[in-house]
Parts: C-alpha cells; structure tokens; sequence
C-alpha cells in the first residue's frame, strides 16, 4: 500500500467521526471497486454541499438557503422557540416530530474548560428574535450536562424578562428501557417529576 | 432535513459498506461543520483515485500504475506466487509483512450460488505468468470457506503439472484467542496440524 492516491483517500475518510484506519480502508477499497459509478456521484454530491449549504442567519441551522426552510416554514409556530446547541440536536428533534415551532442553535454551550464565553454563543440574534417575534415560550433544549445545565441557566437570566414562559425539557425514564441500567441521577429525577397515572 | 444537497451527500455516505443513516448523517454534519476546510480534500483525494488507478495487468491489484508497484518490485521473488480472492487480501497480508513474494487477484471466487464460472476469474493470466516466468511455488489464500476450497482446488488441477510445490496457508489457533472462543473445525485442524513443540 504505498500508492499515494489510495493512502491519501484513507486518510480523508479517517478524518470522519469514529472511523479508523481499518474502516477507511474498507470504504477506500469499495470506492475503488465501484470507481466508474460511485466516484463522480460522490464529488457531485460534496460539491453540492460545499457550493449550496450555508448557515441560516435567523437559527443558525444549515440548508441551501438562508433564511432555512424551517425559519421559512409559516406553518411552524413563531411563538414557540427551542434552544439547541448544535444541527445533530435540531436533526434529532425533527426525526422525532415532536415540535412544531422554530429553532435557535446557539453553536456550543459556555465552557469554562474549553474557555467558550458568551460572546462565542449565538446568542444577539436570540435576544433580537424574541424582541421582534412574539415569542411566548422558549424551551431550553440544551444537553443535560454541566455546560449544557449552565448554558441553559445563562439564558434564562438574559431571557427571563422578555418571554411569559421559560420551559426545559422533562428528565426521566427513556421509553423502552430497563430500570436496571438506569443511572442514579435520572432515577432520581425521574422519582421528583413523578405524575399521576 | 428536507434539505435534498444535504439528504444527497447522506445518501452517497450510506452506500458505504457498514454504514447505515445514522453514521451517515454524522459524517455529513461533520462535513457541513468543516466545510471550509474538508471538502476541497475530499473532492481533491476523489479525484485522484478516480483519475489515475487502474487494475494491474498483470496481478490484478490496484494501484496508479499498471504494472503496479508490488509486481514492479525487483526485490520481490518471481518464484513464489501467492493467489488471493480479493485487493483487500492483498492489503491484509501486506500488512502482515509474511509475504515477500508476488501476488495473483482471482476478483472473486467460484460459486454455484453466484452463478462465478472459472471465465469470470482471472485465470488465464495465471497460467501466462506461471509458464513465462519461473514460479516454483504457488500459496494458495483463498478464504477457508466451502467456495474458497472449491475455487483453490480448481487452481491445483489446473496447475498442477506446471508448478514444483503447491501450498496452502497453515489452518490453527489464532494468535491471541483463547481456546474457549475457537471454533469445532479450527479446533481440528489445529489437532490434526499438530507440530513438535
């Protein structure tokens, strides 16, 4: 394996997340075997991606267009808005379907570690957003870690005059999972939040 | 994620071996993230391997010569000759560094099932090489599977006559397992391949 071209392609497709020199070289030897179909695909479709996608100036998100099409959407509410930290939280979201309001992807969470601050956030154009729309609830969505928690904490002091309502999501119990492999922090907030039946 | 650039480029990560949606939603974010950086390259590593490997002539392997590297090589002996299924055989012994020979790419095995014929392998070339140039021994590494056997059987009918020595790699415990795990038939072979300690 000293031929350049095919090292350099495991190289590239090392750089993903999660795979190693093992895999890349699996996806490197498949792409050479389907050379004539799949290599002009491949460029044609990153290509795409590089010359189209840009960030929403409204949410930050990533689409072909900016404004996105969920910023664009009139049938997705405006009064609802939900605090995320990056895209894969606003995919996830929406492979659930379980919202139907707009999106504000803050781009990281504070981190004193990483020495991520405030002005590192999007967060001028969440203050603005709430200001100009009639926002009248915004759930924090932020991951339920330390920055994430303190994230979420930060924003609620900033945005607490200027919504009626500050929501965050339900910690507990996943559904389809045992007891038994349940850590002690969800347990207990699981038995805090616990409803009538 | 209606976004059909973005759906595209997950699309093309699928077709890779091992790789469902959810790794191919990741990679692409990964991509969308480091777009300023990584598609250039990625396009660029694509490129290259579309434009400039072929199939050896003479051994099957791909490389961005033909005759490639490993056949080029005046430090690999003509005389030993080992027949492999597949590139990735030959990438895995390479690792290896066991083999200092040179190497012949069947591009598959014969199989019913498949409906592979011995006119779909590339075994008229072995014969070529086996009568111009001086082989004494052929290693037969075909897959110890029932298509594997069958196809390194047909080799040696073929063969037989024209070369000195025909060998097959030694079947036994892998270095590093624990008996427990091996299975029936590895187990015996290993007792039938027994050596003095």
């Amino acid at each position: 394996m000293t031929n350049s071209d095919i090292e350099n392609l495991i190289d590239v497709f090392t750089n993903l997340p999660g795979i190693g020199k093992r895999s890349a070289a699996r996806f490197t030897l498949h792409i050479l075997k389907n050379r004539h179909t799949q290599i002009a695909n491949f460029i044609d479709a990153l290509k795409q991606v590089g010359d189209n996608v840009k960030e929403c100036n409204i949410c930050g998100n990533l689409d072909s267009t900016s404004p996105c099409h969920i910023c664009q959407d009139p049938k997705r509410s405006t009064s609802l808005l939900c605090i995320i930290e990056n895209v894969e939280d606003l995919w996830a979201i929406e492979r659930s379907n379980a919202f139907k309001g707009k999106y504000h992807i803050l781009g990281g969470v504070l981190s004193a570690v990483k020495g991520i601050a405030p002005d590192d956030l999007n967060l001028n154009t969440l203050l603005r957003r709430i200001e100009e729309h009639e926002v009248t609830e915004v759930i924090l969505a932020t991951n339920p870690t330390l920055d994430g928690q303190t994230t979420a904490l930060f924003i609620t002091n900033i945005i607490k005059d200027k919504v009626e309502k500050i929501s965050q999501l339900a910690h507990g119990i996943p559904l389809g999972s045992e007891l038994d492999y349940i850590d002690e922090a969800t347990l207990d907030a699981a038995f805090s939040a616990r409803r009538p039946f």
